[in-house]
């Protein structure tokens, strides 16, 4: 089967690779319909070191169930599925607390050992029975791009909002204009919030977060950026901050912009090392939270309204390729020609 | 009047200064009947720079109002109040929002500018209609050292307790063993806790912390005490962890023994610089909360317990010396030779 392999900043290949296939007994195999590429998958594109084996890339799908082993008793072959871009068994303490991405048996799509990337034709999920959600729709349906988010950057932003406390009433401010950032302004949005203030600069994506529910743009940076929030949002900051992007100078503007009293839900992948202790964060009472959001527990959450309409965070695709097409589309993202790009197989 | 002021490390005086005197009709006069020395006193003691002017010292007190300013209204000559560290109006949307150390008008005893110091025989409160809270007891009453530790410590402890979502079977941690630490094992146990590990190593206040509920002792520090903790706590770490140290060592371990999805509430004031942004606090959704305690907005929480002798945590005061006698406070309590001092002026 074909697959996308990375190297090497900037080298991803699409390749010849064995098709995947059972290895455990509660595995399954998953033929991709839909696969994507994520924000995420640009740091390495940005600044992996060489490597001769290459990492197996893509942890976000949708698709259809080939073959289950002996063990899997929920997903049976010919089931329509959301992967989730971390596994985990559903039986753990951790799973049961709803936060499947610490799952004691579990792992990560594209990171783990001996488990493959989603950017390829086929996929083997392992602890099948606790990774997929099963989904109530045909293969063929008009919900597939926002039914593909809910594999990994709609729930983020799902997260990122959560952990940022947003409720109703609250104001908040979501830094970065990335798919995560735009699926937040969704997330914010349908949590209630009053004041939803969007930290980007590309007319294309603020265009998309005022149609999400967006209610101010700000898209100054550093210090201006953060005396224009605190000015947009009364004086002191907002109540809820979305990170989504993951560099140093976006957590400051993070904490810089939140009330005190306030949080942070930070879900863009740290490319930074500390987190600053003392001002802004200590005196003014700003809890800091996020981490990798756990998919796998919001989607029965947030299906309902993907269903029925009432949430379209599919729009945040621009492009769709074929799978040999993908080094294009890691191209067209860094270059920030795309917003995200689906991969059809 | 007799007040306390630092000029550099190590030099604590006792001096001559003009008596405390209304500025703002918003202020009360204050009769200090107890002060104490905290353990935040002993940074400056361990490392100010020297001055010319030195600072007053003090933020924790109860007393007698002795005269109040003609906008005051709440509170009265004769009333025995408890000082909390901060003062707040009680009117903005902070005090509002039961964030009185993020007050508009607010500041810090000892610290903001133009505001003296408790360790003193009188001392002026700004904005005494907010700050000051009015106990139902008489001022020669056998609850005089609970009452004080309502003004900092028993309310710091509180704080981190509830920052760190203590609450009904939860495992939690204390670091450190000072009289926040001790005072934040009584707000665990107070709030439910199931299982509280005090880190300590001094016999007598883990014998305090044993009597106010510590159900496990880990005397190890660094990896050691990381992994001790993590082995009480059935090997993934505790739910809550109150940070009352503030060193980097300190916060190091706190995040260490975090379980995934769990909460550090930290009130030890920082002397660090960072907090780690990666491991382990994003990947396993580690929330770190915390900061000044917004001791006004408790007092009337804590008080009931106090009062009907639920909790005692006057028992972290174990010498009591005159208002002279305050640089001898400081060394004993620099050199671990007391839990926590208590000056009667």
């Amino acid at each position: 089967m074909r697959a996308t392999i990375i190297y090497k900043a900037g080298d991803v290949r699409v390749e010849d690779v064995p098709d995947a296939s059972i290895i455990n007994q509660s595995d399954a195999i998953v033929r991709v319909t839909r696969a994507c590429i994520c924000g995420s998958d640009l740091w390495p594109y940005k600044d992996m070191p060489p490597t001769l084996t290459g990492r197996k890339m893509g942890h976000e799908a949708i698709g259809v169930v080939e073959a289950v082993g002996s063990e899997v008793n929920k997903v049976k072959k010919g089931d329509f599925v959301v992967m989730p871009f971390a596994f985990s068994d559903g039986q753990c303490t951790f799973c049961h607390e709803g936060l499947t991405t610490s799952c004691i048996q579990g792992g990560f799509f594209g990171y783990s050992e001996g488990v493959g990337g989603a950017q390829a034709e086929a996929i083997r999920i392992p602890l099948a029975d606790g990774t997929l959600f099963v989904l109530p729709l045909r293969e063929d349906n008009a919900l597939v791009a926002s039914l593909l988010t809910l594999s990994d950057v709609m729930a983020t932003g799902h997260h990122a909002a959560l952990t940022a406390k947003v409720g109703p009433g609250k104001k908040v401010a979501v830094v970065g204009d990335g798919a995560v950032g735009l699926c937040g302004v969704i997330a914010a949005k349908r949590l209630g919030a009053d004041q939803i203030i969007l930290l980007g600069r590309h007319p294309n994506r603020i265009a998309l977060a005022k149609e999400f529910g967006a209610t101010d743009i700000v898209s100054q940076r550093g210090e201006e950026a953060v005396e224009r929030v605190l000015k947009l949002s009364g004086g002191y900051g907002v109540h809820c901050v979305l990170e989504s992007v993951g560099t140093e100078e976006a957590m400051l503007t993070a904490v810089s912009i939140t009330r005190p009293g306030g949080a942070v839900g930070r879900v863009g992948v740290p490319h930074y090392s500390t987190i600053p202790a003392w001002e802004p964060t200590f005196y003014k009472n700003i809890t800091i939270s996020g981490g990798p959001a756990a998919v796998r527990a919001y989607i029965a959450e947030l299906l309902p309204d993907v269903i029925e309409g009432r949430i379209q965070p599919g729009r945040v695709f621009d492009q769709i390729i074929g799978l040999d097409s993908v080094p294009d589309g890691y191209r067209a993202m860094d270059k920030r020609e795309a917003i995200k790009v689906m991969v059809k197989p």
